[in-house]
């Protein structure tokens, strides 16, 4: 394998105690690993070198939480959200319909067309959720569709209920935890579930994660996202990777997050794109509990693919310092897959790297709205 | 000169009450200008064709108000006011050391890198003030500088009183009526001044303003940002064509706008950076006041040359709809600079248009953040 030395690096955030920032640094890249991480002019020799011309270099982001597989669009439905019309969890039935009608090509451009926009925005690792199919073959089909673009899968049968069981909630709970579990779980790493009014109740939400954690899947829980519930408790008792959206928190469950191994998955797009109230980053972050920024890129709610955008809404709406919010779109996002490979910049970890156009990340919230990743690199070839 | 079809639009929004919003639509470029519109398919014969695979196109967005001369970075200012501390107007006063420090060729590489950052944002025509000079010989080559971009050119020696005379703030208004203002006038073709308490009240604006167009140049007023005050009626009083900021409005003012052809242009970027409360548009557009969606480039308060995500916010946070976001980015923009061949699509305009990669343009507020705009075409030409 070649090694590939990127120097002229003006600052490296590293996203790493030991290294911390670094500036006028260089790393150097062997295959797919970081092989070594240090000044400028002191690297070993390599068979390519690359000058980023004091360009910022930071860790790629990894997104955690992602909706990639669906058809149709829900952008009228948007504008008239944006009107008055209030979300509710309803609207996923409108992309499950397009989805079950799509074929399998149609979903694969449309991940394809997602992932080309992501690694855009300096994304290295993104999640896939299946959800939009709510039924064995066509949650299958998500997942397989899924799992040709990453290995961060995951299983969403519960969703919503699906409509063919709209009179029977229960059976359908039955369904995602025996046949479609089946079906689902060779292509699925974790399995999800919607604890929300609306969706599932919590004694429904466990008894799909006990089995997907029978059938080898890690939980994961989109947990307090429209109202006060017991969805982050549940994350917690069950030690899932992640509690996503943490919208509305008692003291309780900061408590509960403090004291786990939970992440706490904050999804700003989502509250941007449904004017709903943000949650509050800096309450976690001084209860110390671990917070990851994903954009739940969907197309009902969050339909954006840009971590730098999170990353903005993340300081002005949820009192994150700017480096506190890459840290979290980085080792934050790493952490809620359970990945220490990812999300930092040291000997060893994948070589998942991302360029900016300007001279710090403070510029990612400072510069809204500007596409400011000027190259990216995962596992050590540049895709951007 | 040669004709160029556009061809394969799937919606076409010409921003013209004649051809409103057209479906499966072309059209025919003649050198410079627009000489066609209609369905596609029945164009005349032209020398080249492009087929833009069902995306819609859109005029090209006018950016009335921009801060684009400048030297140094804020980024760091930025931070620690996300971490509590207020803005204050005396923040410009960085930027004036640093743009004083600066050669030309600084300055003009700058302004070269943020053009090209609006080009690929969708922005066809912008405007360009001084301000960050505020001596009789760096407000000029400032003004030189920007007019190698733009022909519209604002001169802003009344953007805060310069350090040099903080004790004798009246001799610098004579300063800038006088010889700065016989020095910039051969390269501006407006005059703004910033009427705002810490700046200058609307008794020196006035004479700003009267001094400019004695001059010949046309008014612009900075008004009723950081609070209530009495630069909106002044603007209407003075026939200014935009009254800009917005942010704090009386009834009174709202009727007096209401009742001029001065447009009120809201710079969305500059709340979200300065964590401010957002104008109220949805109050202007129900009175009947004509509105323009502007970025407010500068480093200071709003680095963004994003128009799609001033968009976004409008949408979100300032109760406009997305066409009427749009409108106000296009319509809007030319209206606030007095120009009629910008800014709408239609025979005779100048031949400014972005295509999306999007089926309609309310994706611009439905994918914050995403990089949606594909290709852009000024005076006929592809740009991006």
């Amino acid at each position: 394998m070649s090694t590939v030395e990127l120097t002229g690096i003006g600052l490296l955030t590293t996203q790493t105690a030991e290294f911390g920032d670094l500036p006028n640094a260089a790393v150097l890249i062997d295959g797919d690993r970081i092989a070594w991480v240090g000044p400028a002019g002191s690297v070993p020799d390599a068979d390519e070198q690359v000058d980023l011309g004091g360009r910022c270099v930071l860790p790629g982001f990894v997104d955690s939480h992602a909706h990639l597989v669906f058809a149709g669009d829900r952008s009228e439905e948007f504008a008239a959200r944006m009107a008055g019309v209030p979300y509710s969890a309803g609207g996923i039935r409108t992309t499950v319909e397009a989805t079950r009608a799509a074929g399998d090509e149609a979903l694969t451009t449309r991940v394809a067309a997602l992932t080309k926009e992501m690694r855009a925005s300096g994304i290295t690792t993104y999640e896939i959720k299946s959800g939009y199919g709510l039924t064995v073959h066509d949650e299958a089909r998500s997942l397989q569709v899924a799992a040709q673009f990453t290995s961060e899968t995951t299983f969403l049968g519960a969703h919503v209920v699906a409509p063919e069981y709209a009179r029977t909630p229960a059976d359908y709970v039955d369904l995602v935890c025996g046949d479609m579990l089946a079906a689902c779980a060779p292509y699925a790493r974790w399995i999800d579930v919607f604890c929300e009014r609306g969706a599932f109740d919590a004694d429904a939400a466990r008894s799909v994660l006990l089995a997907g954690g029978r059938a080898g899947l890690g939980a994961r829980v989109h947990a307090n996202q429209l109202g006060p519930g017991r969805g982050v408790q549940l994350a917690c008792e069950m030690g899932a990777a992640s509690a996503d959206h943490c919208t509305h928190l008692s003291a309780a469950d900061i408590d509960a997050l403090a004291s786990s191994d939970t992440v706490a998955t904050l999804l700003p797009g989502a509250e941007f794109s449904t004017r709903a109230n943000y949650p509050d980053a800096r309450r976690l972050l001084d209860a110390g509990v671990s917070v990851a920024l994903a954009t739940d890129c969907n197309p009902g709610t969050s339909y954006t693919t840009s971590m730098p955008f999170c990353i903005a809404l993340a300081v002005r709406e949820m009192g994150m310092t700017p480096n506190e919010a890459v840290h979290a779109a980085t080792v934050g996002g790493a952490a809620a897959l359970r990945r220490n490979d990812i999300g930092s910049i040291t000997p060893g970890a994948r070589a998942d790297l991302v360029a900016l156009d300007a001279p710090n990340p403070i510029h990612l919230a400072y510069r809204p709205g500007v596409p400011l990743v000027s190259a990216v690199w995962k596992d050590g070839l540049r895709v951007h």
